[in-house]
């Protein structure tokens, strides 16, 4: 288990599939070309900087197709890497390494891109106790390598999945009728461990918030100003997240106001890949 | 069969796996708040200007959660839509609707995302002959997805796999000695049914090519000047395919030189997800 | 979605898994002696008092088997039958009705048989606030199932799995040092919409998971004097839960020291099944 | 293949499923906590009398967390165990074993409390020759391990599922008119390798089922005396199973009543776990 | 359920593997060629003489790629038809029709030849007591559908697969030491529902199988003379099975010495397949 | 990846599943009669003379049954085996040689029969060019290990499926009006990866076909004279494949007429399979 959150065997099962999805019928160039015994040594190497996310994943993609491959690793997820850097040397099976070629990179070329991403966003937070936060705007299927990618960026991971998390937002409160009378009902009826957050797009909704004891209290597309004000109002009695119109130019700002947590879907879905390649 | 390559039997099957997980154990938020019984309606709007594409597998997650949503589509995929079309009225359970929201929304956020962008590469290629398309840099398990978003933007695909189409690179003709030696051990073995393209570094290398009869000439990281002599050279004998420094500024001058397709993997890889919502 | 938090397509899968299962190669004894064409009208009938939990899964049993089977409900989950109660009428295919009866009926059985162990802890209760809540003690495969009849049978649920809140047990704070070094360590990686709860052995302990601000405080092993002593010294600050030694003979005292919920395995692991038959 | 009948394959992938149940997105204390390289070990012991089962079911759960665990393994599935006993050492990553904690003992704990009671009832039964058998009132999704629990017990094992063996049921009888015209039926068709058991409530059922050359005839709910008479009826003729009303308090003489299997639903259905628990 | 011992749900699975085989990224000539609203008719023929089998699976075929497609069935499984006949109509969705045609004659197809060689050998025994019966040599993931072949075409079922019925052969009988001690053991350990069949090279075998009361005999590679004379032995104490040399030149003498079954690997793996087509 | 085309990890799969359709609840007469300990040893040996394919996935079948089975593999696939040939020597579990037996016949066996029945049609060809090739009539979830046997038997493989290659037949020829838009509509729409193959019954329609540039020309049904014509035409302007009434007696003809490939379905669906054993 050398990824955090991420199972050894929960992995496989994935990588399985994008091999499948890969290889089809057989990778008719490789196979046809180079015999059985063919080896080769192939070096994957960063043509940017950013944070490495991934590699373990990589390893396993040539490990499924051929247990002998050998991957010497000279970086573990969440180390900065440099354009130039080799982060591994992969030796053994022609068919193996060339055939996973293309799954392994496209595992850790999104994942580095997106750790790069939240940590950009981290580092200009700077020195104010705010933490970036991920959102469930995720790829379909791959919500785990994500969520596992923001962590290795540095940042608050938000709730998994709709069960892990009550998140009580404009269209539950009309219907309930008031923000109290949506938590009364749902809080009646949760597990005991699972905490309540509330999205507030005014002051009174974030004092009748703090008054029903929600958990978390999310600032919904406030100014500074209002997020200023809001802070001195909960005083600690609730965690304050920030959400809306996050940039990596406004977050700093966002920060400074006193917020705990400020969610972004842009550090996952608007993330680059990084380009990782391997040269043969 | 409404999406063309997309059958509805495996589009199922990976909404399926991609709501359990997003729901978890249950939406302890909503089953919770709402009864069985309470229904509402809400407007799938566009808050971007791009091309649509997922709006029916957006209906089929909520049709997979209540067989009687009612999904009323006023759009249909590739078409443009523009910052406030409304996309879609959806109405029934609440519980169906709030829980298969955040699902059906990263399906059509994403998807339109990609067709958007490829249709920016191929409206900017405007007359010339020359195809934008795709590349296999796609995200493990999502690959059928990203390829019906890119046909939609009006790209040509790729080869979806390695199973189908033979792709004769650098290492592939070092190992065999030469390009020529390459396609004679590979062409005994293929499918009579399969292409081979080779990629080409240099203009020698392009002439060998032509001389083995590959179907399909890649000319990679060349400039537009050698491009042209390629394109002099080849004369119909093959097609051409660019493929390096691809970008929304460059690849008109690529067009230009005369080329029939130019690959890039950013309008899958860096295209960023189109802002959709569901407004309730 | 008739069944909070449990999907229909999540129940579909799991009840197609366990008539594969008991079908094997096919019902020989049916498949032989009923024609195609024959129809047969059954009653799902309880023999014991009890809270039904499962019946829209006997229905789907049916259902699966073959769509056009009618199944009339005349109970709905977690409310109380008593013996003789015709729980539905059933008629449609004999070939269908046969086949499924023993898989549908192991759902049902199974399940009331826990929604109405629970209910029986909840109602010894009585008018203490405490809530009977479940553990992770169940069926492997068969958890989603299981906590659904827990909370059908009137009961808080506890987590639902690892991964949705922290629970501190005596080797983790061994392993740190001492419960506010172990809480400092995980809260700074934790999403912040995850909980904290800490057992503790002794009011010591009780004093340093309130000081470091767990959410939730569990009592372990604690006489009544000493759970009583605990809950005036938290005071509202934390989640108060009672554990071990929790019978239906104790749970009633245990309620009475006012902790906030009482965990048992054993409304799980030793409920017995509710005995309800289908007669043709 | 160390347990008979379930093999290493098939076991595998439902631990996998059963791990996936209990981790959901990671074990967020432990992994949080313990740094990948920690070690730790703890001894697998019973608080209960009992008779083992699924220890190495246990053992495959932390090998597939890590396969470099080392599990000293001091009992065998099917022996005695007494309260105190150490039954296995287990040692490796301290997440490993932390997080394959719950699902290894859910499976021990349920198993070998099936094997426990199904050894007290065919201990019971002392020097007849009559054995306990099962049914298919199991858990969903859980029989294969449920049946292994009670071969395990010393029981014999009844039908697997509905394909393997003819089970005919008043309901059959009705339909094809009499006992003879349904075995006429299904004997035409069935497998030769298939035998025919009646359900029989009466003297000449049981007459008639000898006449028809029934392998097994089931006593259904008849009386001690009943029975015997059965027996001597029979004489040898058929194998006889003796139905209905079978608890601990009546197994022994129901037994002397010359029956050669006895089926209880209990010994799976009402089945306590048995106390085992990992102590670190 | 119209299909004897094929469950709708489970043919369901089979088929859409299938599907996925034959469709791989999806059918790139139909898709491409006709708009979604195309609509056409085909018939379902056959060009030879033959027992029909798997009308229903063809038809799920195309139910499964479009629900709205209309398929009028003139023939069940199990009639003769004779070269020319129309066994179905099938009208609807062009890329429907053309999309799923290989996969429903790739079903229909080999069925047929199966039901149509099993026909053929139960019609050569004529009025000889004796059924032709199968073996487990069938194609790996294809068992439930060739016995259900071999069903239609009128023959005994063997057992399924492993788990189902005891064959003792010769190394077991080498290792037990005697077929009596075979048995002996194994009739302890198995459930009472379960035979025991018994390979016999030997007239004495025979006499000890018989001995020990095996349920089925299996005279293997006997002359028809020896058969005849076992035939006599056993005198109707056992079910008798003949295996070896079983071919449509000798199936009738065999079936003449008197035995009760014949077993024969060639009506499913020697098979051809039946020529049925689909005419647009 | 010791077979070309064929991936380890997805070959175990497919045997895991194999294995679990002949195995059911176990395999009863091995479990019980031989204790874990017992060893043995086993030849696999061939009984007929022909081409051996399949024998690292027999050997697969038992390593997961029990990956300490020895297995010393004497031939290779694609080599000559003669009739008495051992094959390999297997030793180890008794239970896990046993029990994976008849599943690693049934692969080798049929594998062997269609590379064999390939081999036959390959070597009838003799010294003309012509290359035999398959179809997609294939036996349903099998076709990967067809294929791969058709290869291995020396014939150029057909597409794998309707997604890799485009096939234009009568009927999509008469929707679209003639051969020539049929290809225009099309080939605006595919990869530019894939070939277009055009069904021609007459010399007109193959010289449409020749203009618009078809990439393979198939002349279906024609006769030899036709085709000579034909090959004359085309003139090496594209890849000319025989199709229809091709046997063994008329293979060479057809060859002699100077086209390049020569489909059958016979080579797969009407191969026998080879008589191979495992002798103990």
């Amino acid at each position: 288990m050398p990824n955090t959150l991420l199972q050894d065997f929960i992995i496989e099962e994935h990588i399985k599939n994008a091999l499948k999805e890969d290889i089809g019928f057989g990778d008719i160039t490789t196979d046809y070309l180079y015999p059985e015994e063919a080896e080769i040594t192939a070096e994957l190497r960063t043509r940017q900087d950013g944070i490495l996310c991934g590699i373990e994943i990589a390893k396993k993609v040539f490990k499924i197709l051929d247990k002998d491959i050998v991957f010497e690793q000279y970086y573990r997820d969440g180390e900065k890497i440099k354009s130039g850097d080799i982060l591994a040397k992969i030796s053994g099976s022609a068919r193996a390494i060339l055939t996973g070629e293309r799954t392994s990179l496209n595992y850790i070329q999104r994942l580095s891109g997106i750790a790069t991403e939240t940590r950009k966003y981290q580092d200009e937070i700077g020195n104010n106790k705010a933490r970036i936060t991920d959102t469930r705007k995720t790829t379909p299927g791959f919500r785990m390598f994500e969520k596992y990618a923001v962590h290795t960026g540095g940042a608050k991971l938000h709730r998994f999945n709709l069960s892990d998390c009550v998140m009580i937002k404009d269209n539950h409160i009309k219907y309930a009728g008031s923000i109290t009378k949506a938590v009364e009902t749902i809080r009646k009826n949760i597990s005991h461990t699972h905490k309540i957050e509330i999205e507030c797009d005014t002051i009174n909704q974030v004092k009748e918030a703090l008054e029903i004891k929600a958990d978390i209290i999310m600032l919904d597309n406030m100014t500074c100003e209002e997020m200023k004000e809001c802070v001195k109002i909960i005083s600690g009695r609730a965690i304050i997240e920030a959400s809306g119109n996050v940039t990596i130019d406004t977050v700093k700002k966002i920060a400074e106001t006193g917020v705990d947590v400020i969610s972004s879907s842009a550090i996952v879905a608007k993330a680059k890949t990084l380009d990782i390649a391997l040269d043969m």
